[in-house]
């Protein structure tokens, strides 16, 4: 009998907002595993954010994500997912991590969507998330299934708050990318997405990715993996993270985590 | 509460010999969660197979892969698993599926590696291997993770015959792997490999990567996410599977399951 | 003098009905060098095939095909034509055979393409069958290629049915690759588009490849290459067959060819 | 029966020293064809040029190589073969041709070796050639075909001074290829080395194309297509020729065509 | 302080009609460092060219442009310019140049905008240009930034004939450009729209890039970078310039440099 | 006559120790256009850093690095160099800029080496970087160029400790890079290197590439380009900088540059 479902799993909301904590941990809860814990945390930037629409928004909360992945790796989080479909910081916490597996959701969507269809579109909230998007698409080796992305024209901010009328913009460019763009599965490309699959997955009879899922069950199953296999992640060349006593001389150590709001299950 | 944990995994060994399936199986139990059920078996093939070192192997049995596929849709099986390293009939078991998840152990192996290293190398039993293993990699978009592939020269029928002189080969050839090639992790090239991981990782210090357990815990993975979210198999555009009326008319249910040997847990 | 004239030529249908083989041995009677002998066969299946519109149909077919192969191999067969556009199994049949050259429709058109045009469209059936196909022009190069892939909505049993029909929805979606995708010259992506090709070229001032046309010649070149020059088939690494003493082992020799039909010429 | 056995073929050596031009054109004359007619012709070119070593000495026969290409149209030449492995203004003779065939070594020679092996090694003269031709063999699509290129430190012109020597260099370095880089099939790099593939050939159990004997043949099997079935070069968008009246206006017929020497078989 | 600013630059039209020499060349001088001396040269070929629309066009003047590129190296020219979009001739041009730095308006035009814009698209004059200069896109590494090329329909001898008339369907397509295919940067693709870049740039509000500007203004650097730190062409491998002694040998050097025309600041 | 010898560029040594700013400066001051005002600026980080060999190191400061490149937007910088090898924050820095070229010395060192040689390897300090910069490499376009990556063993901080060790590694390293790797010029692969590259050039006799000086001559090339033609950064797409209010909204003006030393010339 295995023991993996005893996993402790952080859910970072990379901005300095917290009033998505509440609600994003409910949902996480509702689909975890029933032996996972769950904290969702988010910042407490020094500059508060909240969104990432623009990479230089991205940028003022880089180190902090990286730090709190770090901070995870010191407190036996077995995975951290990075809460932005932009996968902000994924490769420098992936680095500073020896233990905890670091799982975020654009890359995860395609890996779950690689084993259910030849294809896939992604639909983004803003024809300005393509460019970076696609670039994390061929990063991670997906130029191939890639049909399209389409965006919806509305902000990640605003994605909850009318969710009927962004379930139907997510359809009609859904469907344009199944009929036009020949795609065979749909991933909703942000995850203030959440809750919104279900519907247009009914709609076009195509599987539909939420990427808040796709992250939190891709962070289950590796973390699963690690305890039982050992498969933590790799410190070796470029995945060598920093020595310790290095670490201690640059004084990385004296300032406080930068989390700011923690909800716990 | 998740439900994800009541999944119905088979795990096909695309052979017709019947002696691995119950050391597998006993393997495939010990790590599977507590609430997934697993079948095991193998062929009864027209032409008895007991190795796929040779394409011309594959493809004798091919369609008695896909034709178990088949069956395994028609029978509420959640997940499963092809098992055998070259991925064989990967693309026509997931068309013919509408709701079993079809997993094979090459890209399982290499999307999780790609969660926990940005470079890996494979160690496969034959140089024969490598330039089919390699398209795949290729196919599935692993071309710049990839930092070799490399042989150590075992059939797959004689991996398991001396364990040791395999670990020891497996050491050998991972660690040129990781000080020449600049490997981050290691993937095991077959599936025959199963037992063998753990050592390898504590002599080399980098994650091993067993393709058994990382294609059962990724079909748990998929399996949960279908259960849960409905996220089936596409069947659209090149996902389409044939219509059931066509292939009555052409008689393909007269025949029986090229199932030969099974074991449940 | 050369005496690559003698070439003994088998074109395979990788189906079960029998009806297309005479028409078909006809067509490349017309065409083909004069001393060489034609044969056509049909399968005889397990199970009846007449159409691999599906990635399943060709899986249940698949080790036929490469079994015929082998008995080419063993017949003196200078080149065998596997007379499907997807080009299935044709990796499994090069493998096995150490004399027989293997040649496909596809790669055989888009090889010929590529030496009258910079662009080319392929002129498909079904939507369905483009990703499938595309796999194909990529794994043997011809990404950078490739205009398009359009499809005229008739299934590959039906091309023939109404052939002003099917020349008339070739001529408009050929048209459309030629003004907006920018081809140069086209494809015919079925090998039952046979006879069609003259018409179109005529109606749309581009060079327009039958594969028919393109793998009987290709295979003429190729087995007059081996006759003249001793090109077999590589033997080496990926393309090693398996040994004859293990086949005999396996029993693989028992069993009948499992040919259907045949007519020679 | 067909009658694609008149084909006019002209082999033209793009240097201006005919001394090659008997000696291949009757190693041409022994494999072609018996209804082949064929004419080997060489430059007379404003600078004489020995040999095509650099990309300099290439750019000055440029301009007669698409003349000659030219000419050939106008005269009904069914192919030409321009008689270099750097393939010098392919694609400028394509495109002034609307009838007559171009075929040059390096891509005929690897679309050859695509058929009969899944990885070739190109045994080039000098390493200087590398770059170049690495160049060609992406541009043709066989990126993913290439084990290697081996230099053997021979200058073109010099491969034919001691044959028993070059042949010796290139078992030593085809070896190598096949052992060391994994080639299941070796490409000779230079049409100078007419006459030595048999003896590697057989030393090395792997087929060797002669890239002389690829051009021709291949020449011989397109210009068949264009005859039996108007497969003429393109004429659209990139591959569209000058139009007549506007090279008359420029004066480009007054120049007599540069061809220095020519044999006739 | 450095002394870069005394650079010989020297830009050649590849057509032997000198009527643009003088207007290039004032535009030129009015761009140009203060200190960079500036000389215009045209053809002087064996076959008059006022336009290089086809490839045939360029083949005839391959050479001289080689051989002009050789005259400069010889008489202390720091950087000369191909002066045609399509670069013909570049890799040649490189080659036989130790000390003189070559510069093509395409390359030139693309590095400039990488570093002000994540894609980009190119406005041609015809159609018909579009796969060659895509396939230098690809040979210089720029595929991923390139959203698409677009045609005004007008030859390059046409596009100053009627600047308003250029310049409104330039904006036309542009438009289309950033609107439809996303582009954030154009170029111009063709030399022959020197002046009009600065209306398109105001009307579209995206950077526009003329590739005349772009080729002086790099040249100038690079020239500039050359002198200060002795960065001259690469003489090695692939960019390893013929023998003097074995130039001197074919006679390389009694002919007169195709100059025609020459303008100097 | 041009003026765009009147250019402010900003050299960022993005680490908090300031003792590099005044040798740096000085050598920027040597190689600059004697028009050209230059300021060299150091981080006033919250958390000090002396280095950036590890990707969590690089994620402390890169927020950091984005600021000052808004503040160099908002104080007519015209070109900013970030001063690390990885490009740190290129893009981010990009975005935000309106108005600042912002150049990085890996991007600007391979489109220098573009132009100068077809292919070239980087000497790095540590087996660490390659990954990293390799991606940087494909990410610009260099993929096919790159012959290898090769590394000293000597950390960034360390370079200039005993510049003769250096010196001699990267002469030995740089050898292998030529002889071995078939490399033409070579790229130092790390700012600290600067001063190095003389006797490197002169050693080996191929072009090397020093990554200060290629950051700096480009920083002055595309600076001058805006100044003369408007060629500012976009702001479409991708590019689009958020909105100056929205930016105030967030509070993102309160905080103070996070400049830490500054040195002017």
């Amino acid at each position: 009998m295995s023991d993996n479902s005893k996993i402790k799993l952080r859910w970072l909301n990379p901005i300095s907002i917290p009033s998505c904590d509440e609600p994003m941990g409910q949902m996480i809860k509702d689909v975890a595993n029933p032996d996972t814990s769950i904290e969702v945390v988010s910042l407490n930037s020094l500059i508060k954010m909240d969104n990432l629409e623009y990479r230089y928004y991205e940028s003022l909360v880089w180190g902090e994500i990286s730090r709190i992945a770090y901070d995870s790796d010191n407190n036996n989080i077995d995975a951290m997912v990075i809460g932005c479909f932009y996968d902000p910081a994924l490769e420098d916490c992936r680095e500073i991590c020896k233990n905890t597996i670091v799982v975020a959701p654009c890359q995860a969507s395609m890996q779950v969507a690689a084993n259910i269809a030849n294809k896939f579109s992604v639909i983004v909230g803003q024809e300005k998330w393509i460019e970076q998007m696609t670039e994390r698409a061929h990063r991670y080796g997906f130029a191939n299934y890639l049909s399209s992305m389409r965006s919806i024209n509305i902000a990640a901010n605003a994605l909850q708050c009318d969710p009927e009328y962004t379930i139907q913009r997510i359809i009609e460019e859904g469907r344009k990318a199944v009929e036009e763009d020949k795609a065979e599965a749909l991933i909703l490309g942000c995850t203030c997405n959440f809750g919104l699959y279900k519907t247009v997955q009914e709609a076009l009879g195509v599987p539909v990715i939420d990427p808040l899922l796709a992250a939190v069950k891709s962070a289950e199953h590796l973390a699963g993996m690690k305890n039982q296999f050992g498969l933590k992640p790799s410190n070796k060349w470029s995945s060598e993270a920093p020595p310790e006593i290095e670490m201690q001389k640059l004084g990385l150590d004296i300032y406080p985590v930068p989390i700011g709001n923690k909800v716990s299950y």
